[in-house]
């Protein structure tokens, strides 16, 4: 705000600004250089004016003289201490405090600012005529009215078209920024921000199971990077097969006790391509799509161009009134997921496979939220439903004739999401995914994945096929952080999953409750606002995981708590008097149950895991490890434990005794 | 071809290979069982039928018995060797031998049939009443005229479907059977096959720089793995924006000297996502299409929904009368590629700059086959066409005015071929990029790739910025490549690129010729056939990397070569005598000159790299090494290199005196 008023100033002296809007400015201000983070966009341009970048200089080396050389000095924490400005406890970050952090922004803009002077020293090759003297680039672009050489007089302006659909944005509230968040594999679920020293928790991220710092994982994929580098080389056809992709698509297949899988780059591609290759195959085929399907299925069907009926987010009548309307003969598919990620409904798998045999549609089942989470195995929802069968059933590959996942003609799966891994699949029966396989354009034309990222993806599916720990503890959180939430009053969105969608209502305050969160509590929580939830319903969307402890769920319920509070966001209790909303609140509304019962939890038999506790590290299963490793012996050859032992030298000879050393010695000496 | 008159005698007494085509059953037959990789599909779903099953397994005993027994024996080997049927050098595979080969597949053959028979015996947990009583399940799924339960009477068959959809493909010979190929970093250019004592050397790999087992790279990615483990756990917009993201993009951006960058899980997706985005947003937007354009780009630019005009391949004449039908003041977007990945051409890329500015058009250029391989900074052919400008511009991010780079709105790379990782980015103006960033859903809606892969990425790049002699090398290879085929007539489809297209002519003969130098040569080269290249221009695909010795070199033309004339392949000579074909023995055809002049390849004055002999590794330059190490201090720390000493502990004691080890020692004890 402060900028914009200064801005007004110059308006009157300056053609370019005088001349846009002011959206467009705040649009400018209040974005980031990509360049140079401190300074804001507008900032950043305006260096490049003979007008502004001077001035700018001068400003730039008071700031340095002013607040910059105090910061991050231990009197400057000191002092913010004693007058209890804010609470600094040792060990915290000192950017915390408002001040501080003031101080620290002001020495990086200076750095930054100082860095762009030094940036445009550097002499221009190619054409040294059109230096500093013909002005700043900037102004002479708008007063022509164009953005680059490609538009001359009467052509279309470019820069202006992208600059107003950015407005567009900016003006509904769908602009969005990214924070730098950087999840920290020995700390998890503990992240840094842009600055390696500020650490914030995090309450929002898909590595569900913490997989992505599993030891088993890691140490499969530095095994692999060794053995086969980085890049696959090339596509699935021309040098991008290796028999780790091949392993990854059996243990694929086997998960789902499916004939055949096929993985793609991401599960966004594997729909997309899926879908597009089904309804433009299939002749006169119908898509009958839920309401609430991912925006991946959603571009597949578009972009099929087959014909698509939605059907009310799972509301088996609907779609059974809409299926009668078209032919015995005609192909259809429907199209579902197992777990919706921003409200947690469970989609009614079992009815859907009824209707479809009904109707004779084939059964498309997106599991990317399911998979790792639900199921003995982790083979995700269609698995979980059969529960005794499947786990009586072990890890043999065959189908069980009659059971849901069974029944369920296509799954397609992440394993970017609780497998902590990348990548994404399909699984079905031979002839369809070879048909997808040599079909989908998004399948053959590119590079395929690398081998340490495939070898890292399935050494987590098999340790989480081996291991039912990290799922039930996984899901004690869940229900801890539910019923904390509910006993405060917190309004969460009712639901059978893992999600816990706590309803804020409206999308500035959503925003406001997340940065608060951030930067009072150090609780990184994205919030969710329309178009991914509908107006109205906007929420913070939080994911709990096995490594998160007992001490940081309680004090993340008071801070949510707290920042109702203080936002003044509306309780449950304030939504049943207004008739509800988003499920919360309904009026006659039944309690939902989980779908994970007490005895799937282990708590019926005393075989639930315990929770962690603050210092605790979450248990790895050795059994799991094992079987695990045993995977890899035919590409990566048997795994040899290392044995670590530490020796001090700091006596003036160092002796080791044969006894202790059998074998060849590799001593590593840090420079 | 044994097997299908086997078969004709069953298909006068089973139901089913009655009824079905003999072309359907070659499909089956000669398609391997992803479960059991030595079993044809056929075969493993005879094993299900109550007939076949157990006349399988007494044929596998038999076979047991007969060949297995004797496989891998020393004896064998020399009796071979004596017999003179096959040469077997010490050290070489003994599977090279026809009988060896024959032997050992009959005993996997036999490994697998017992196999299927031990899963069979696994109990059907959920019907236990369906057992193998209920009969062959592909015989009751074909008598019932269905695929599954969900094609009822009257319904659409869908497994019907995809297997004609696949005989389709094995019809006009474009089904793909995809080689399991394994590239080993230490030994680069080798790879084994499934089997990891069978080595091949690689011929046709994208990873044209061998940059997947650059040490630097590798390193930073063991170090980024440890500090954030794998997957990035989340989109861009919620928990998977990291800092090693933001600083490759960074890297991008100062790469191709444009404002900004955005990296996407593949180029495939970045053009797709892009093009689709533009030409659905720009209003009446038109795109103008080289005809070789990627397909990635033909399916963005078809899914935008936008108009698009195809114009000849690098045919300016034909481009500007399709331009000047539009008005100026339509959108119009000139998409186009700077090296065609299948002949090697070379967009004239200042010439469409020219038309871009005459009509006011966009130019996207897409350079994923030319990013690290060209320019003296590897920013691609734009770069390189300004080669002394930008090569005295250092690595300044700003642009170089009037230069050919900065004309280009739109660049599109990979990082997974030359920078030997994965992914793909735009490059452009701020707020295109912001634009896209904000409204494509390939981009918004998906796992973001892991940090560790970015870490990766960046590296490659870096060092290749800071690095020529890679480039050079591969040229240098490249030119004595083409030069030895050329002499020996072989007919190259000439192209001033590094692409080595040799002309076959006829789709069977590629793939025989392909399959003939990897079973007696065991050179791995990939035929292209269509649909990748026009009928008539089938032909094999050469990538000539620096990591390529001398001695492999002159082994790979001559064992061309010698296919050429067992197959009996048209020569250059015969080309000419016949008109010429795609390029190759033209009336009157100019001879094309590398874009890589001897001035570029250091030839000129001498620092020209030297080409590798047998046994020689390839050099690695310390000063790009060091610059790229420094780049990660910000989030790994700075790089302690290991000093590594081997001490042999046999005697009874073992000193190691103060002097040389003044730090703590880690010492490792391979168990």
């Amino acid at each position: 705000m402060e900028k914009l008023s200064s801005l007004a100033k110059f308006k009157q002296s300056c053609p370019f600004l005088g001349r846009t809007t002011t959206t467009t400015l705040r649009t400018l201000c209040t974005s980031v250089s990509p360049r140079y983070p401190s300074l804001s966009r507008l900032t950043e341009r305006a260096t490049q004016c003979p007008v502004m970048g001077p001035a700018l200089q001068v400003r730039s080396n008071q700031m340095v003289a002013g607040y910059a050389s105090l910061a991050g000095t231990a009197e400057f924490k000191q002092i913010h201490e004693e007058k209890g400005v804010f609470p600094v406890p040792t060990g915290t970050n000192i950017e915390k405090c408002p001040h501080a952090s003031k101080a620290i922004a002001a020495a990086r803009m200076a750095e930054d600012l100082a860095k762009v002077a030094k940036d445009k020293d550097v002499p221009d090759a190619a054409a040294p005529s059109t230096s500093k003297a013909s002005g700043c680039p900037f102004h002479a672009a708008a007063a022509e009215g164009k953005g680059k050489e490609t538009a001359p007089a009467g052509g279309f302006n470019y820069e202006k078209f992208y600059m107003a659909e950015l407005e567009k944005k900016h003006q509904d509230a769908s602009y969005r920024y990214f924070n730098n968040i950087n999840r920290m594999a020995n700390k998890f679920p503990i992240a840094h921000t842009g600055n390696p020293k500020d650490e914030v928790e995090v309450w929002c991220a898909n590595d569900y199971l913490g997989m992505g710092n599993n030891p088993v994982v890691l140490e499969t994929m530095h095994r692999t990077l060794d053995t086969y580098g980085h890049g696959a080389g090339g596509t699935r056809n021309i040098a991008g097969n290796t028999g780790m992709h091949l392993a990854l698509e059996e243990e694929l297949a086997t998960l789902h006790r499916k004939p055949a899988a096929l993985v793609f780059s991401s599960c966004y591609v594997a729909n997309d391509a899926t879908l597009t290759t089904l309804g433009s195959k299939l002749p006169g085929c119908v898509y009958f799509s839920d309401a609430m399907n991912h925006a991946s299925m959603i571009q597949g069907m578009r972009h099929s161009g087959a014909k698509r009926v939605i059907f009310k987010h799972n509301d088996m009548e609907d779609l059974e009134s809409k299926l009668a309307q078209y032919p015995k003969e005609t192909p259809k598919i429907i199209a579902f997921e197992s777990v919706y990620s921003m409200c947690g409904s469970i989609g009614p798998i079992e009815k859907i496979c009824d209707l479809a045999k009904k109707y004779g549609a084939l059964t498309f089942l997106d599991e990317v939220h399911a998979v790792g989470l639900y199921g003995p195995r982790g083979a995700g929802v269609a698995e979980h439903l059969d529960w005794e069968a499947q786990k009586r059933a072990g890890q043999t590959p065959d189908p069980i004739k009659g059971s849901i996942m069974d029944r369920i003609d296509i799954i397609t799966g992440t394993l970017g999401k609780a497998y902590g891994a990348i990548g994404g699949y399909i699984a079905g029966s031979t002839d369809f995914v070879d048909m997808i396989r040599s079909y989908a354009a998004g399948f053959i034309f590119t590079t395929s994945l690398p081998p340490a990222n495939m070898a890292g993806a399935r050494a987590s599916i098999s340790y989480q096929k081996e291991y039912l720990g990290d799922r039930q503890l996984m899901q004690i959180n869940v229900r801890e952080l539910k019923s904390r939430f509910e006993s405060m009053d917190i309004p969460v969105v009712p639901g059978p999953s893992h999600i816990v969608p706590v309803l804020i209502g409206d999308p500035a305050l959503a925003r406001l409750a997340s940065d608060t969160l951030l930067a009072k509590h150090n609780v990184y929580v994205q919030a969710i606002n329309y178009p991914t939830v509908a107006r109205g319903e906007e929420r913070l969307r939080f994911t709990v995981t096995p490594g998160h402890n007992i001490e940081q769920i309680v004090r993340l319920a008071r801070a949510v708590d707290q920042t109702f509070t203080e936002l003044g966001i509306k309780r449950t209790s304030e939504w049943v008097k207004e008739g509800g909303r988003a499920g919360v609140g309904m009026p006659g509304a039944e309690r939902v149950e989980p779908i994970w019962t007490d005895e799937h939890l282990g708590l019926v038999n005393g075989t639930a895991p315990a929770v962690l506790h603050a210092g605790q590290k979450r248990i790895v299963d050795a059994r799991a490890v094992r079987v695990t490793r045993e995977k890899f012996d035919d590409l990566l050859g048997p795994y040899v434990e290392p044995v670590v032992q530490t020796v001090q030298v700091n006596a003036p000879a160092l002796a080791i005794s044969a006894e202790s050393l059998q074998v060849p010695v590799q001593v590593a000496v840090a420079a």
